[in-house]
Parts: C-alpha cells; structure tokens; sequence
C-alpha cells in the first residue's frame, strides 16, 4: 500500500491542495494533516488540486503527530540534515526503498512534512525511523511541500513498480504506537528513577531515547517483550524479590 | 555538465520562471526557449522564478528546435508514451543514467519539454534519442511544465551523483546537428529516387527516418562517413562511373 502523506501544521490551505495533486499523480491517496492552521476541510485546498477531490475528501485531521502516524510501523521524515541529532540520513531512492519493504509486509508507512516556514521540529523528526534529505543544489535548496510530496510521491510508485517481491517476515512490524508506548513507559520507569539530570537536559535526553526506539526497527512482538520487561522494572522492589522466592 | 532544459513554445512566462527555479534546486542552469509565445525577456517569467534569477538572465531564445538543440548530442523527449511512432521509451531513472553516460564524454545533451496544451509534436519527438515517460497513475496522470522539469532536474542530480566514471568513447558522439543534416541529405538523395510515394505518405516516411537516424546513437566520425556515402549516391550515374575507370 502506499505511504501516508503526512502534512505537519500546514498554513496554507493552497499548499495543501498542490501536495494532494502531486500525491495524485503518482496514485498516492492518505492524506493525513496534523494540525492545519486554517481548520479542514479548506476551500482553497479543494480547489488548489486540481481535480484530485479523492484525495481532499478523504483527507483526514489529527490534532497531535502522535495520533496521526500511530498506526504506522515506517515513518520517514523530509527534511534538510539536522545538526543535533544522530537519525541516519537517506536519498529519496534508498529511503523510499527501505519504506517499500515494510509495506510489502502489510504493515502502514508514512512520510512527514514539515510546515511552510521552519519545516519538522526536532522533537517530530525524532518519531520518524529516518530521514530522507533530497539532494538539492546547497546554493539553491528550498523546495516547496508540494514539490517534496511530487518527488516522494513519484520515488515511490518507482520504486514499489520496480521492486520483487520479498519474503514476510515472521512477525508484524511494530506500529508508531507500539514504539511511542514503549518510549512514553520507558521515560514513565526512568523518572522515578532518576535519570533525567539535571532537569534543563531531561527533554534532550528522551528525545535521544526515542530516537534509539525509533531506529531499531523492532517487530511487534519484540516491543510487547520489552514492555514485559519495563514492566517489571517499574514495580516496587519488594515485589521483585516475592518472584524469586 | 548537466543537461539543457528546452521548453519548446512555452505559452505562460509564470511556467518559466517556475521551471526555472525546479532547474536551479538541483544545479541545472542551462534553460533554452523556443518560440516563448509572449517573447523574452518576460517579466513573469522572473518573479515567478523565486529567485532563480541567474538561469533566467542566461536562458537563450530559438525560433527553431532544430536550432536550440543543435549542439547537443543526446536528446531526450519528455512526453506520454506516443501512439504512432516506434521510439524507444524508458523511464526518467533509466533516460537520465543514458544521458549521462553522453555528458560524461563532455558532450552537450537536452531535454524537451512540450507546450502547456498538448506537449510536443510527433516532429519534435522525432529529434530526440529516446522518449522519457513519467510513471504516473493513467487515471490522473497530467504533469505541469515546472513538475515535469523538477522531477528530471531531480534524477539528473541523482544519476550523475551516484554515476561512476566510465571511459570515454573513442569518438565524440555525433550532435544532433550533425543527425539532421544527414536526415536531410538522405532526404536529398531519396526524393529524386522516388523513394517519397505516395505524396500523401512522404512526411510520415521522412518522420520515420529521422527516427531511424536518431536512435543510432552514432559517433561524429560514423556520421561523416555515412554523408560521404550518400555524396556519392547523389552524384549522377555517370560520376560514379567515371571513378571506376
């Protein structure tokens, strides 16, 4: 199946409307907005794509990114390289073929897209298992939402067309939800645990960790395994001792 | 060097200035016009630019294809898979990787885009190597000018990025110049021939031709010798006669 379009807060409603037609072009149609500033649905988006209504019509709103890509199992992020983060950088083709791979298991991707002025914050890149960077010209490098959504979109269909057809693995793939819930009860036994400090470093640090999460492309099972073990981890002391016994 | 961008008789200066700044994201900045309807410079053509004002001011204008494209040593026609001609069609990645094998010797290369309305003419399409075919969804399948050249532009960058060096040919490759005098030398030879019957069939027979030359993908030298052949046929009988004696 093919990636969910996954625009970040977006402004302008035109923007919107060019993004869906793009998708539409290369028969990409989840469209999802997070956030859009002038409120959905959005005359100018409607009539900014050109004829692609499948794809505005079912467009549909989340009011977090979180909510937005929690039953996705690959997510990429566009975006220039980031200097303070260590997420692996890819090409459109590589990135694109990696996404390719999970969806041919069945499993849901994505592709964020950050808003107009200042694209993907870092704490949004960091929910993302990569980052696609397109290889502009340093010189002359701002690409529009609507040319981004062209290039992936059509990277994609070239892509999924000319892939084989691979092995399944074993077990699903973990979803975003998987992995933020795995994230949010790491962060939830660490705290008590004092591990955040000092405090002004504590937002850096678990963004880091779900950044580690993220990357490791864990299948489903292997998350609800290490949930167990978090599990476990968060119990009182004495309660650990009784199993030994 | 990266490849010519020719719009053969654009119509909107908005489309050139947008396919202008598509050029210049990914470092192509050799922008030819063909007959621009609304003549050059154009105002609109430069603020819709965004800022790409130095493949603006250095873009030339042709009144012929034939002209614009004369330097040039592989050419490619970007358009729907054509009905009625037998030219070779490939897809943008593997367009792109032929026309840089060709600019890897240092020789020019092109690609045509067609006017807003209904692309490039079966005449213009017969100048060009090969046909690059965007994969797009048949049910929604238009393309804009600045969309067509940013996607090319795009796997230009990538191709010639990922390229490896390849020896260079013996010969230089024969540009397209050279292609169409030899077209129009065949002609010359054949049409005293009768070869051009019946009259109501002679464009479409010429047409095919040049197809047939411009697939060859001859080198300079091979193009000389092929002119020195038909010099020979065009002579009369009796020269030809006079030789052997």
């Amino acid at each position: 199946m093919p990636p969910a379009i996954v625009l970040v807060a977006p402004q302008l409603g035109e923007n919107i409307g060019t993004a869906a037609r793009a998708m539409a072009n290369f028969g990409v149609t989840d469209l999802r907005l997070v956030a859009p500033r002038d409120g959905w649905p959005n005359e100018k988006a409607r009539s900014a794509s050109s004829g692609a209504i499948h794809v505005i019509e079912n467009a549909r709103v989340f009011g977090t990114l979180d909510e937005a890509i929690a039953d996705l199992s690959f997510v990429i992020a566009t975006t220039r390289r980031p200097r303070d983060m260590t997420k692996r950088v890819e090409g459109p083709a590589e990135g694109l073929a990696e996404l390719a791979a999970t969806a041919r298991t069945g499993a849901g991707t994505g592709i964020l897209f950050g808003r107009e002025r200042w694209g993907l914050e870092n704490d949004e890149i960091a929910r993302a298992n990569i980052i696609v960077s397109f290889p502009v010209d340093p010189t002359f490098a701002s690409l529009n939402i609507a040319q981004s959504v062209l290039l992936m979109s059509y990277e994609w269909r070239r892509v999924a067309h000319a892939a084989p057809t691979m092995p399944e693995p074993k077990n699903p793939p973990a979803t975003r939800e998987d992995v933020t819930a795995l994230w949010e009860h790491l962060n939830r036994v660490l705290t008590p645990a004092g591990y955040f400090r000092p405090p002004d470093m504590a937002e850096k640090m678990a963004r880091n960790l779900l950044l580690i999460l993220s990357d490791a492309g864990w299948d489903r099972q292997q998350v609800r395994t290490l949930r167990g073990v978090l599990g476990h981890l968060e119990r009182p002391r004495g309660e650990g001792d009784d199993r030994e016994g």
